[in-house]
């Protein structure tokens, strides 16, 4: 293998295969990532086992082939290198070795077969679509906080992508909880995604998709089977296992009944609430709610440190009520609310809580009260 | 006690006496800041027993009065007060608590009595002088790199502030050395500095007096004794126990024989340097000098992971050399160059290295080579 590749193309591709592969493991392939230069272009292929990327960059390609090297240090090399800088990667085969010059720099690494490097076995999908950047970054974006980290609860270490019934028809929703809290996120259903099965997008594949979804003009390519998922651009494709179980049925926890209803500043919420949880028990991180016609009081009592008090004007015309939350919950939903006031929706101070933004319901968010 | 006073004055004091407060403490008292009123300013004094900080910040005093409260709680409730918001601080003296008022928020903290707050004794300082806040930065910021963190060689924890015999004259001078590389930097001596004991000034110092230095027109004054030292604006005073040891003779350290002169540009050279370290080994970090007629060949040579190696243009005009450093340690010193050419002096292989910065011998860095 010999090629040229620019030094900024050569960034993004291998910045991209570092972040999927794992700090530690045992498998010495895995930490590096697979290199095959063909045709006008080099792909840049690194796995987990779990998780596969797939970069293309374009590259002159004076001799084709395929090697493997570290992908830490390959990544730590390029971005180290001078703006601008045109990379050659040479392969003699022999050596074992990666030569990779730019300028006056000359480095040697260590390389091993390719031939051993695991590459994922390829899937017949059920369902192919595609949806625009900004639609699907909404959607993890506003769901990924509530992913619990319980390993125990494996089936909820990730977003549930599925087809479900929206108020105005069929929606591709994306749910995430961790028992305390819940988010449901819609988008309209892409077409072709009408008989998807619903997946459990894992934890570490959501954070590697964010980085697909930055270019709000681009188009995703969404595979999806019962066992795996793949999002892919024209450069880069991401394929990933979902996890193997039952996503609860999240349904009869999203509450129907609730009428109190309290419409708040989102912004201005979330500061008075940060401000009185200064003083909460770092274990309980209790706050409580009293509402009263229009009236807001937030506050905080912890025998050790200290009490804290705000009140804030809010729209609000139900029967009085004294509610508990995390303030950390609180914190997290109010920070999903980018366009309209926050509406709450409370039953009694012992029953989950939903929250939405203005009349919106293609996003709501449920949480569980605490005693205070 | 019962005072107004603004937002941004009171978050600055807050910050300094927080980040004084040890984190981890087993008396009580010493997380508290202690907030004293009278005429039209507070004052916010915090301890570690080792370093005392003073803040004084104007005040509309409408009782006068003291208090403590804990440090850290105080400044995270500040910090998150509104921008512009005018904080009033009232403490009955019967409760045991101060209430902290802003706009509708209100908190009520956990005082202890003020007798128990440990003020430091007072001190007779044999030498009272003022410096320039630019010039005491340069001082401390160029030389702190090097100061050891072996808690054994704990006399070399901390910077040497001493007068000594300059090239020109009596100088200010700060030393810090960990045994394998050492930094040296002067300043004319002050008026009133002449008999200053030279004294080792702790690291956590150095690191909370940096933030009286920002402001380049503000005027220091410095008080020295044998067990203290005093740094003082009009607002905020730091005093500080200095370490009681003996600073070793670092004069013997620096090399005068060298005479093998590099010359290059110090961000080229640092450049370089951290590429091709890319692929050292984690532990020793070695990187290979070789200098030949104009030529300087960086290289590392590490079996498990590669090799690399770049070539710098710069002026030398000795015989043929082969050294060999800890990267870390070449990258320090290289960013202490912000206005010349690096200037390196060497003798052989085996001994230690002088660099300045052009012809200016107002700071000095020696670092030992190591095996290659």
């Amino acid at each position: 293998m010999k090629i040229s590749i620019e030094r900024a193309a050569l960034l993004k591709a291998v910045s991209q295969a570092q972040s999927v592969v794992e700090r530690r493991n045992t498998i010495p392939i895995l930490a590096n990532v697979l290199i095959e230069a063909e045709g006008d272009s080099a792909s840049f292929r690194a796995t987990d086992l779990d998780i596969e990327v797939v970069d293309k960059a374009p590259a002159q390609v004076e001799r084709a082939g395929a090697t493997t090297v570290s992908a830490v240090t390959l990544h730590e090399i390029v971005r180290k290198l001078p703006d601008g800088a045109l990379v050659q990667l040479i392969d003699d085969g022999a050596s074992g070795r990666l030569t990779v010059n730019a300028g006056r720099s000359s480095f040697s690494l260590a390389t091993l077969p390719r031939e051993d490097f695991p590459v994922m076995a390829t899937t017949e999908y059920s369902a192919n679509f595609s949806a625009k950047a900004p639609e699907l970054r909404r959607l993890f974006d506003k769901s990924k906080f509530a992913i619990s980290t319980e390993e125990t609860r494996y089936y909820l270490n990730g977003v549930y992508m599925h087809v479900a019934q929206g108020d105005d028809g069929q929606v591709l929703r994306c749910v995430a909880t961790d028992g305390h809290r819940l988010a449901r996120v819609d988008m309209p259903l892409p077409a072709g995604a009408e008989n998807m099965p619903g997946v459990i997008v894992p934890r570490k594949t959501v954070g590697e998709l964010r980085k697909l979804l930055d270019d709000d003009e681009m188009s995703i390519a969404v595979s999806v089977s019962e066992t795996k998922v793949r999002f892919a651009t024209p450069d880069i494709t991401l394929t990933s296992k979902v996890i193997d179980g039952t996503f609860p049925d999240y349904t009869r926890v999203i509450p129907i009944g609730n009428t109190r209803r309290m419409e708040v500043d989102a912004s201005e919420f979330a500061k008075a609430v940060d401000r009185v949880a200064t003083v909460s028990s770092e274990r309980s991180r209790a706050v409580k709610l009293s509402l009263d016609e229009d009236r807001l009081i937030l506050s905080v009592n912890a025998p050790d440190s200290g009490a804290a008090e705000e009140e804030l004007a809010v729209a609000y015309g139900d029967e009085k009520l004294e509610i508990g939350f995390n303030a950390k919950y609180l914190l997290e939903i109010a920070s999903q609310v980018d366009r309209e006031n926050a509406v709450f929706l409370f039953n009694s101070s012992g029953d989950p809580t939903l929250m939405r933004e203005g009349n919106d319901t293609s996003a709501v968010y449920v949480v569980m009260p605490m005693r205070v």
